[in-house]
């Protein structure tokens, strides 16, 4: 396995959809986020605000089968690639970059928040 | 424009080939790369260790002209759309994610980075 460097204990990770490729978010792993990612092929980060681990879907049910883990030059980024259930954003759009820098919407809503969340995030 | 926060004067930038949509780098900017990226047309980003903004290509030619800039939901991330010259890793891969995390290298040199950058970095 590829020597990991993590700041602060924490390192990115860009979550890319397998089928199509878009980019779906960025969050924070740990050791023991990537260990469980590993070992479950599920999705698991770390939550800065929250202070503990998560695994994506475990509210909202729409998980990420990892199917691969890239790691990069220096070995301090990692990509998961996923197979996505329903939606990986909390907004219901597919992914959370479903706008340009200009505030163009470029994607469309999959779910509605409030349906899947207990109170919007 | 997206509001966008920085966190320490940075925000993460990934950077996706617009064409295969392959996840080329992550990088970090400041308020002022990102204004520079949106003016010129190329990507520009800011070095944590040099503590100065570079152009990419800046040295290797290999530039990277900037199609179409993302935002995440939060405003806290950014993905660069780019159509790449030569290649975006300075080990000669054309992205930096040539390998997954098990060590198996899934990409293919396009450039010997000894005869691009005056030393290896």
């Amino acid at each position: 396995m590829i020597p990991l460097k993590f700041s602060n204990g924490l390192i990115p990770v860009v979550v890319q959809d397998k089928k199509n490729r878009d980019i779906l978010m960025v969050a924070f792993a740990n050791e023991e986020a990537v260990g469980l990612t590993r070992t479950t092929g599920f999705a698991h980060y770390y939550s800065r605000s929250r202070k503990k681990i998560w695994k994506k879907g475990e509210e909202s049910r729409h998980f990420q089968r990892v199917v691969r883990i890239l790691v990069d030059c220096d070995g301090d980024c990692l990509v998961y690639e996923v197979e996505q259930t329903g939606a990986a954003c909390h907004t219901g759009y597919p992914g959370c970059f479903y706008r340009t820098l200009e505030g163009t919407v470029i994607s469309e809503r999959v779910f509605n928040p409030e349906d899947v969340y207990k109170k919007t995030k």
